[in-house]
């Protein structure tokens, strides 16, 4: 039994530490700043940290191409599996720089692992930000030591953590969950992640870390959170851009006393918070897709197979035409037909039934006739469904999406600069 | 020899005849139309047509979803090779509505076919426009007459053809050119296109019919056709959506009274203009896509194979983030190192050199130091170039692409309403 908490921070499994200070690199000139300035407009480097070595694992992106920061911890997370630690930095991805790049990366982790009394390697990096520029080592270890210093289980700390990680995003995205396992003792999961733009399986330009008390194997802690990807983080497209620099990772300290095997029920309880609290986020980062003033969750039923259905929803999903009909609330069912119709799945046009928020618009191969009052109520709300069903099969997907504005072009037109 | 012509319409080649009219479905009221009203905003219907029989040949979009106009079309040109015009309605694309679809095209060829005194077989249709309407039979059948009365040889004819095909296109896309022979004769091949929106290879939603007066057997027509379009036509992306409705067709009806055989010089003569016309018209198309303010050329050198260049041309001209900095002139080499890394080609990113029109940004695997004084003047014009060197083969490919302004967003937010 899982119970999602209704305050939600990265350091409420037991034996968690976090903060997140200004380093300069969002703000570099404190005139700038005004009590009305949000914390996530300042705060650029975060911490989350564990006193006890944690199992970890990870997912990346698969863009060929990856950040320095990341490169640094996939080898750590995947030859050693164990840390105590990370420390996130927004506004420059560190990647893009050559080799000099995994050497700051190195340099960061250094600085802190160095304070803290711990090994560099227990120290996990990453980035996000622009990218081709080196990060700024100067401000970067000038502000470590009252990173590392303020680290705390406090709620605000953790808070900060979060802020610092955020950069188009405009909603903090943190989960917490307490599961209750077979004997009645509780393990707690949180997580927080960043993400807005650049998004598109596999993965987002998006961090998200999992803290968790509950102790277990890091090679099930893998293989629980690849599961877990699948269908949520693996199904977010904001602008079908797969950036270079995305992880999800997990540490679990096992700080609660508790420790879980696969095969068990408890393994189950849990695997089953982790995928659950993985689509909550999912949402999050859809919606919070960058100028979003909608989200849409795309489902396709009845397709040959999987194959074919991951195709239709992705293919939906990245579609501008149908991303600017959504903005503005057209039901323009032809559109979602044509981006379903060059997906590449098979299907037989004649047979192809799509719903718009629970309204048929499209059946057996043809538009039918829609009350276009409803239609237009149903597209007024925030929260849009697209259903497409086929006779092909019994394959189903489906992808988390949101819309795209006019901010989408105002954001991204000057994002360097 | 080929020479390009300052003028260009589709009927200057020998024999052919054009017009266009309105039927009522850009404007009903014809109260709204004064002498400023661009003639593209009311005319809604446009014809082409020979006297005697062409040879034809077409390509067709890869969309397993196809508009009926265009199935009636596709069905008589690969079984018979032969026909003596086309009629092209924009406003409804004739897509999506099931078998009456069919029904409705015929009807609109039969109209014109009983005035013409030809077969309903001679006339090809085509369609743009919204899809998941019907045809508005009433309204088409009562301006045919009109519209093939009206057939003549004349420019401001022509023109009108033209303007009729237009949808959310901005400017006529005709072009001509007189082809030398090797005996001193000369042919001529005009070529009229529309297409703004919905564009991704293959191929785009657009409409080109080119006519010509050489005399050429339809299979050759055919593969020379297939030639043509690949780099050019193939290689238009303005959305990444592929729409239903989209033709190239060519009608060729030997009225020059000079014929051409392959293997021939004079058939690599005509190839060739055939060829340069197509990619006039393609990079017509991107510079006009849907609210475009530049003209971006993206080219791969280098690369392991002809699949991995096409991919990487394809991922950067899709890319929403690589297009919003197109239009932002910002000088975001990382999303285009994105957009490679993300392609699916398989290549060494510590080998990776990236021009931006031109000026060095980004070489082996890094970012490099320019003149961003020099990149911002670069970026400030009209016609973009983006020059991706891998060191993995010799595989060449590009793509014509346009930047996503906040235009794209606000002509496709309400298209349809």
């Amino acid at each position: 039994m899982e119970e999602e908490l209704s305050v939600s921070y990265i350091t409420m499994p037991k034996g968690f530490k976090a903060n997140g200070v200004s380093a300069g690199m969002k703000c570099s000139d404190p005139a700038n700043i005004n009590e009305s300035t949000p914390k996530y407009a300042i705060l650029d480097m975060g911490m989350v940290y564990s006193d006890t070595l944690c199992n970890v694992a990870g997912v990346y992106t698969s863009n060929l191409v990856k950040g320095h920061s990341l490169v640094r911890s996939m080898d750590i997370i995947e030859n050693k599996g164990k840390a105590k630690g990370i420390i996130i930095n927004s506004k420059v991805a560190n990647a893009g720089v050559g080799h000099i790049g995994v050497e700051d990366a190195a340099k960061v982790a250094e600085t802190a692992s160095s304070l803290l009394g711990c090994d560099p390697s227990e120290i996990l990096t990453a980035s996000t930000g622009v990218i081709g520029s080196r990060l700024p080592l100067d401000k970067m270890t000038a502000a470590i030591p009252s990173l590392v210093n303020g680290l705390s289980a406090d709620e605000e700390a953790a808070h900060n953590a979060q802020y610092a990680m955020m950069t188009t995003d405009t909603v903090p995205k943190e989960v917490s969950a307490q599961i209750e396992l077979t004997d009645g003792k509780t393990v707690t999961i949180s997580g927080m992640a960043k993400g807005s733009g650049m998004i598109h399986p596999n993965l987002a330009t998006m961090i998200c870390v999992f803290t968790t008390d509950c102790g277990i194997e890091s090679a099930s802690l893998k293989k629980m959170l690849q599961k877990a990807v699948k269908y949520t983080f693996n199904r977010v497209s904001v602008d079908g851009d797969t950036s270079v620099c995305d992880m999800v990772t997990v540490f679990a300290n096992g700080a609660s006393g508790v420790s879980i095997e696969e095969g068990t029920e408890d393994y189950a309880l849990f695997e089953s918070a982790l995928c659950k609290l993985s689509e909550d986020i999912s949402r999050m980062l859809a919606a919070d897709g960058e100028g979003a003033t909608k989200f849409v969750e795309i489902e396709v039923h009845g397709a040959k197979d999987e194959k074919d259905a991951k195709l239709i929803v992705t293919s939906v999903a990245r579609s501008p035409l149908c991303k600017t009909a959504f903005f503005g609330e057209d039901a323009n069912i032809g559109r979602i037909l044509t981006a379903v119709g060059y997906s590449g799945a098979s299907f037989d046009p004649e047979k192809v039934d799509i719903r718009l928020s629970g309204l048929l618009m499209y059946k057996d191969g043809a538009a039918v006739a829609f009350d276009e009052e409803e239609a237009s109520r149903l597209l007024a709300e925030h929260d849009l469904k697209v259903d497409i069903t086929l006779y092909e099969g019994d394959a189903y997907d489906r992808m988390f999406t949101c819309d795209f504005s006019y901010d989408y072009v105002k954001i991204n037109g000057s994002y360097r600069t």
